[in-house]
């Protein structure tokens, strides 16, 4: 399907190379309305790419006096690089490990523009839903989003690798930080480490690939659905949609695994305002698939790009072995510009997530209290 | 949401403690029926936790001859070991890491069986709901979902750690060779030193957690959907919903960000059949977000079980710190058992994906030819 | 799909002649809990057919102490009336305007129970999820359901044909009333004539249709979806799903389009409590697809059954043509019955939308107030 | 929800007096293409209301050669007529049986625009999408949607009274002589005299509501969803979510409702193909909430336009009663222009369950026989 979220809903259309992309948001809270502006979105296009992904069509930015209403709104960014088709080499053969030929075999057509959806400009829509969530997540709630580049290749930030460091920079990490440096890795020395291998790769006309860590602050606690629609799985989900995406981990994740029960086990202790906050943070903010109020991290696997400029050796559609040519030029790594589509990914889980728990509290808090409730069962008093 | 799925559909309820739990399973292809008994879904539930989640009501067993119709599927197991709650302590405090806390703030209600529907028990009916898709995907496509413990604690399964014989293994593994050893590892050697740490963490009154690799094989080519469903976002999405999970990776994963583009990339080749396959797999059979026909496999991460049988200083509900009692004897590692839940959240995703490609594939097969189709966009020919 | 609703969910199995049917509950609101009891659901369970329904599994009574928890209800009645299959004629024929003949070119699976999921069996798990939704709607708002017989063939109730005595009947109808005689139409010399009408039906071994009618007071105004899903839509759509309805009309119905807008318009006047309430109630309780607060009412067109007690000249399945013989008693009239059957879709549908409505407004509650919004857009003081 | 369908989805954003209106289109069938041009669109439009509903961007109509890819297709239509808001008298007064006063209690924010998404504007995405929908449907099956205008006020389309020459009717009416007659009755004189009606109700500042039948022929027998989605459910559904619709029947109706059994069933014959079919058409197509290949036919009521050129008695939104001012020239009667919208609806909705259809057959179409399926549960041959 084109659409993701249940209640606040983000639907997508527009693929590579065609006149426009765009999105419709659904569900966008609104009261006496929250002012919205064509450049809270627009400052998270040009994080994905700098002038090439302006907002033509704010819906409503005039006549609505750019407040929202709670209505859907419409959002449409125009293809500027809307080049007729040149590649006739491509057209018999499916690239290596793009979506050519999953897509003919989905389809039955040959979208000649390459991977079609799955192409990265689809993001541009999910860029500019994941910014009003984030209006609303900020205004609201304090909630803050950042994303960063957490490892090239094999260099990785060394706070990753422990815990105590780890635990700091996701508590004070700021997209200011982040955008200090072009890879959006917020080390320096890292940061330059992964230049060199950036360029490396691009001198041998070759790719690689990256993570991207994110962190979300000041979640409410009482996010996501128990069962099927853990906060967790939700926002797995939600990354692995992400074009070139392969691995997710949430709190401790693979790494967790080899981590004994004892150690591994997050203590509660009372937090200055005297609710329950836990002494450290394994679980990376959920518990049974549901937040617990501390920092929600998670990390995401990026593939190297499939696009490379140096000959493949690959069978073409009709099963003739061959070589595809060497092609232009192309970005060696993304990683760098999967950040904000990270953050409106992020931005776009919890606002959901937030609206299914309002409707739950809001319905629950209606009823009176029960007096034979058995001890076992009432809330505690908070000290 | 308690439903997973969007044509084929898994409804569940039930928790820990509770008369019965169950499901609703909607959707099942059939046609001049299929022919499904309690022995194909008892199986798997036992293989689940042997003796204590015997199904009691196929619905229909002996009305409509064991065979489906097409109609919904009821299907519930009595919970033998409904004892009364006799934990008091347990009142007082929110067990670390458990789902006591976060559910208290989901529902303001203390669920006094502890986790409520975060708890094992509610897999029983995954587990039923996913060994009836799998008798489909079998049937008719010879599709084998096969899962098998890769590591417990630091100890790893080696073939995992090189892709020749990573391939190797995945291409031949049965559930027969996985149930060899307890552990479901199925390298005698690795599965011995899981044991020993198994052992050792018991001794200690601690757990240990693990990863759990798992292989589909012979999924068609052309499921998924391109952008929000892509395979491994829903693939995902339902590993990360069953209890304890906290990572996932498809194909080549975490490990593969590391690799170049120019190595990373699966080449096309010609199959006997004159298909196309891919030389490598580092995809994890898809592309795009979209099945390529090739072996998919991926794995998941599992924490260390949150119920030790130690002391450990944490806070109770109330903000008071103290000492949380060691408790009686408990698993000390899960993996072994979230082998078939695993296989049967995978069985599911593919018949889900099955019946949404069907959809599109039938509905498009109807279309006439276009006679002024430009040749980029006509499907190539096979040799 | 199997399920209704889009956060409080009822999704059933089973059909005629099986072992049981039943139903899982979604999203049942709960805070300190709500009690709930076998008994709130029997007594509506009864009403639809005495004897006949007894709720075996309300999953969770004991260990629970009857408090919803907010998490997933089983239900299960088991059939105590699981005959064999003994007609050998209906397996030659498709019953006339019975669902033998579309279930097979559907499922292409002879149901030997006759309709399978159509049959009015499948309606006891509507029945008791109705009966959890009311049991909230009736504590928290005061809402109160009440569907009665307006007519049976063409024995109309006259108050349906009043504005001013439809509009008082709808104001102070209770169930109490409504039982007070076997065909549940609240006019006894109506009901009598009606009587007599089913009793000529019975007697030429025939059947006779009719009309629910159906009042929701205490309706909170604000619930809704402006678009697909307006409060008509969605109850339509729930009403339509009850076996043998025909037809639906919401307030003034198909007699309203003949009115002239200058009557039809429900002006506006002041209440007591200084909110808005409407002089005339010609919407039903609903513009624009929303709830306006005053009195929901609508009405629903049941067929004459189609189960009839003499023979029938038809076609067999293989096209020769023939006599279906007389078959055995069957009910006349259906709609008597047909009554706690629309008061649980009208249940299940306010609450899925109270609880929409509930996050729409929670979200929108947080938002501070905009200090520039026009004055065209202030929400006015009440006086 | 702004979404529409399970499968082909229809998702609209957009309402009176913003700069623009548009839908996005997922799940649109493609195989080697369906050739899919504006004009397709257009004529609709058009029909809709002449001149001012120009699609401005179908989405990829150059690049892609006007052929569909089965991706989602974005849609786009300009408001030329997007004046400033000059109505002061309407910020006091919530004009009587519009929607000015529900949204208010649902968004809690004034659209100064009046209906806001509940205004007919809205309908534009759905005629587009409507339109790429039917194209599919006539290309494949043949599928023929027809609307008309039944009555205006108190004068009816005199052959829906009599069944035999409504059969007649619904088989051979085509849109071109429902358009031979402005109001869009395909009885001359019947529309000279609702000619004179809109013309009565304009002279006298006042409105008038009326009927639209509408017919779909062609449509395969097996579509419809046995329990919740009855094929009638998700028509009545989509209907009632038209502005200004109070009522829907199909079939016989509620008039079907006074018909005995015996009279009322469809019997069964053997059409000339050898397929069965009915003698009669009181069941309007559908069986059991399952299409059965004959004609399907429905009517629905709109109200009295809400808009008239006079003087209202009536409260302000403040509780001041008072008096509304007459307003400029509006639309006596709606219904002629509704036809294209109920054409538009009832296309996604088969369109939607053919798919799900497709999905259960081809799935179903894939299993083996069973040989030991008891001989009741066996398919007929046909003669």
């Amino acid at each position: 399907m084109s659409t993701f979220g249940k209640l606040f809903r983000v639907t997508t259309y527009g693929e590579s190379h065609c006149a426009s992309v765009g999105a419709i948001v659904d569900w966008m809270p609104s009261s006496t309305g929250l002012e919205l502006t064509a450049q809270d979105i627009q400052v998270q296009l040009s994080r994905r790419r700098p002038g090439q992904s302006d907002l033509t069509t704010p819906r409503n930015e005039k006549d609505l006096h750019g407040v929202t209403l709670g209505t859907p709104i419409g959002l449409l960014v125009k293809n500027e690089d809307q080049r007729p088709h040149d590649y006739t080499e491509t057209d018999l053969y499916p690239r290596p490990s793009h979506a050519d030929y999953t897509y003919l075999e989905k389809y039955g057509v040959k979208a000649s523009s390459g991977g079609g959806r799955s192409s990265a400009r689809e993001t541009i829509g999910r860029v500019a839903a994941g910014a009003i969530a984030e209006k609303y997540l900020k205004t609201v709630y304090g909630i803050e989003i950042v994303a960063f580049v957490s490892s090239v290749g094999k260099i990785h930030l060394p706070a990753l690798l422990a815990p105590p460091s780890l635990a700091k920079l996701l508590a004070t990490i700021s997209r200011e930080e982040v955008d200090k440096h072009p890879t959006r890795c917020p080390h320096q020395t890292t940061a330059e480490k992964m230049t060199q291998r950036i360029i490396r790769a691009k001198d041998a006309s070759d790719s690689i690939g990256g993570t991207v860590t994110c962190v979300i602050r000041n979640v409410p606690s009482g996010l996501g659905e128990p069962v099927f629609d853990k906060f967790e799985a939700e926002l797995g989900h939600a990354m692995l949609s992400i074009p070139a995406t392969k691995a997710f981990e949430i709190g401790s994740g693979f790494r967790g695994t080899e981590v004994p029960g004892s150690k591994h086990n997050d203590a509660f202790v009372r937090r200055p305002d005297g609710s329950l906050g836990t002494k450290t943070n394994w679980s990376g903010g959920v518990q049974g698939g549901i937040t617990n109020g501390e920092d929600i991290y998670f990390r995401i696997g990026f593939k190297s790009p499939a696009t490379i400029s140096q000959q493949q050796e690959t069978a073409q559609y009709d099963g003739t072995s061959g070589t595809l040519a060497a092609r232009g030029r192309h970005d060696p790594c993304v990683v760098p510009r999967a950040v904000p589509i990270v953050e409106a990914m992020a931005a776009i889980v919890v606002l959901d997530q937030l609206l299914q728990q309002d409707a739950r509290k809001a319905a629950a808090s209606r009823l009176p209290p029960i007096k034979t409730l058995p001890p076992t069962m009432v809330m505690p008093k908070k000290l």
